[in-house]
């Protein structure tokens, strides 16, 4: 039996931001955690279960309602005793930069995919169990990782950026709608490059010129505490060093 | 034959800005007037066609790429030897205002339909013709109709926000590619009630509250005659006693 | 006796933006010029009536209330009988890019007192006149020549980024205290180098990277004949190759 | 002898905000309070002095250079063998909302004296400072608390809404050139009526409707305690229920 008193969900958990989010929360919540591969959360959910804590995976494809609402069936059963603590929607999508005459309408659609429906999709899901447990310690919180692409349509970067801006002004509808009646809805604005496996090979002047996912990990955290009279719904982060 | 040297094309006419863009700009072009339905378009084309302009009308589904691709070959074989002069898309599409837990997925995916995908669709297909005629009287121009939406996720306004947010960074990133090589794009924001048939009804203590569709078009014709040392890539346009 | 039946003033006239605007207005108003050098706006003033047009010319220092007062007190004996149409303010003040701990009191200053000050000063002696023409051909128009600066405060910019983003918050709350009382308030936002003398030898690889600003004065004129039913209350201007 | 190893400065201390701040910074932190009249800093002084912290309060004018220069040589005597942890500008100044015609000069420049001048003469004091404990556990902090006329200037609201635009060019300002530098700056957007004693009669529907100053103060420390690869430049903070 877990000693946790309630849950957190993350959607799009890869070796960044996902991880080092659950892996906090799961400090004090069971975590759930979807991503479209299993190689994407076993391991974590291996970890985070061996060191004490509750974490289930569930292969999801965020942008397919059916896929969406079969994992939150299968999590229903699991925590369906629990309250929904907090749901973290940290799925990326695939980044298309090219001149706009080569996209394909799948490339641009891309964007609009993972950010808007996904998005979108996870959102009602959550949305319902969030707003039973507006009594808890914490107010019930409901974060989107996002970009600068949410802020600035850039060149070439027509699908990510209409992704981003759409996902933003799904965010700012509904801190408006669910604020009010106790939900905490953030857009989160990640400037930066994230410091995983991955961009090891980005080469920056700067050794701290990337974004620590611990961090952002912290960031959102702080977000969750935040009490009903003091809700943050947008936050930047960046790197000391970046440009902006 | 035609004395028209030059053609413009408007996606979503109506009985409101897409008319009205049109017959200003047919004093000077022949049009392309696209709409899902002939009702839309036939009596306008005739309207134009009988003031001795030149307009042809086509059915159109804006948000279906073999639509829009089956409207612009047909529209090059009719236009094919004049250059494009300009391009207004003007698709509005469906307006959903309901609680964010009551959208279906296709209410969401309204919004993005008619203001992401379809002005995706419709850029791709105008582009290169408007690339080929940078050396033009007046830079070729694209503009999108748009809305405060863009600027603001209101509450219960999810659908069309982000479709709006999604159509901004469109032109954004278009704005940012294309004008270096000569082709004016802009985003214009459309803050109030347009002055047609339909909002008759809408009360309003002013008798400006609503904005007429003929100065809208005014300002499109102003936009499209900007020289390229000073394009205009963003305009706001409301009624004086607007609040925002 | 001058055929003018208004009267426009732009203040800030030097070879560039404001000359421009004010030999446009020319054409259908008589203008005051005010700058605080008589080198400045004599031979503009000149040029203007001996075209047939009709200029005064006053030597006035835009941040000090007294100088401000008493132009317009020379301005109301010389054009009391006429309406005024349209009051441009154009002070560009000094523009003082340096590090931060470098930057001395009056440095940081300066940007406020052209753009902050010099805005109202100049606003509460045009927008009783204005407010007393509503009823003519085009609105009583108020306009602010801005930057980009007003929209992002760089490195070793906070004198005149202060002062522009103070001068756009001006002009929104006078755009929105105003307009529903028939004066038409616009922030305009230069983005870009303006092609003049003083910036011959600044070297574009392209040959269209600066702005002309006669294509400036063209914007102003076209937001001074905007109907009340349409306003554009913010516009941004910039060569189609500027980066943004 | 005290304890602490560090000390921060808080500039506009009184019965919200300001007091709050320094309570919980003095928890790690000597603190310098200052404000115009000791009878906001000289309880407080006493309260935290009492509790076993240390704290020093000086009367200062904030938009008087010579009064800030006073202020923090004498602060250099006290603290100077300390290093300067985090800065915290806190001063409103007077909030004039009134008719643009009825704004006296002195009226209009209230709000750049206290937001924009005040602002610069405490950043030129402090960035040295901060400059040099760069090295320490939590990177050196600089926080302007700001409000949603940073924003959006409203009718009737120029002399507050410049003063905060300009407070807003001056955080960007500032943090793009020292963040690469070590210092964190941050621009906080404060939206909502703060619940202290002088609000306590704006009556609300909802109990939570006003920000306790205890909160703004944790995410002061948050802030504070962000690493340099995740610094936060823009934070908004407002009540669940509040309207934006």
């Amino acid at each position: 039996m877990s000693p946790q008193k309630a849950w957190a969900v993350v959607a799009g958990v890869g070796p960044g931001t996902g991880a080092s989010v659950a892996r906090l929360f799961a400090k004090k919540y069971a975590v759930a955690l979807l991503a479209r591969s299993p190689e994407n959360f076993e391991p974590l959910a291996k970890e985070i279960n061996d060191a004490g804590g509750k974490a289930i995976g569930i292969s999801t494809d965020a942008a397919d309602s059916k896929s969406v609402k079969a994992a939150f069936e299968k999590l229903g059963k699991e925590f369906g005793g629990l309250p929904l603590a907090a749901a973290i929607y940290n799925v990326g999508g695939k980044f298309v930069r090219k001149p706009f005459l080569d996209l394909s309408e799948d490339d641009f659609e891309a964007g609009w995919e993972a950010n808007g429906r996904g998005a979108f999709l996870f959102s009602r899901e959550v949305l319902p169990l969030l707003l039973k447990n507006t009594d808890a310690e914490y107010p019930p919180t409901l974060i989107f990782t996002s970009a600068t692409a949410a802020m600035k349509g850039s060149a070439q970067c027509a699908s990510f950026a209409t992704g981003k801006f759409a996902m933003r002004a799904l965010a700012q509808s509904l801190a408006r709608e669910f604020g009010p009646k106790g939900v905490h809805v953030n857009h989160a604005i990640i400037d930066g490059v994230i410091d995983i496996e991955r961009t090891k090979h980005y080469h920056f002047d700067h050794p701290e010129a990337k974004i620590k996912p611990e961090a952002i990990a912290d960031a959102y955290w702080y977000l969750h505490t935040q009490p009903r009279t003091c809700f943050t719904n947008e936050i930047d982060i960046r790197p000391a060093v970046e440009k902006w």
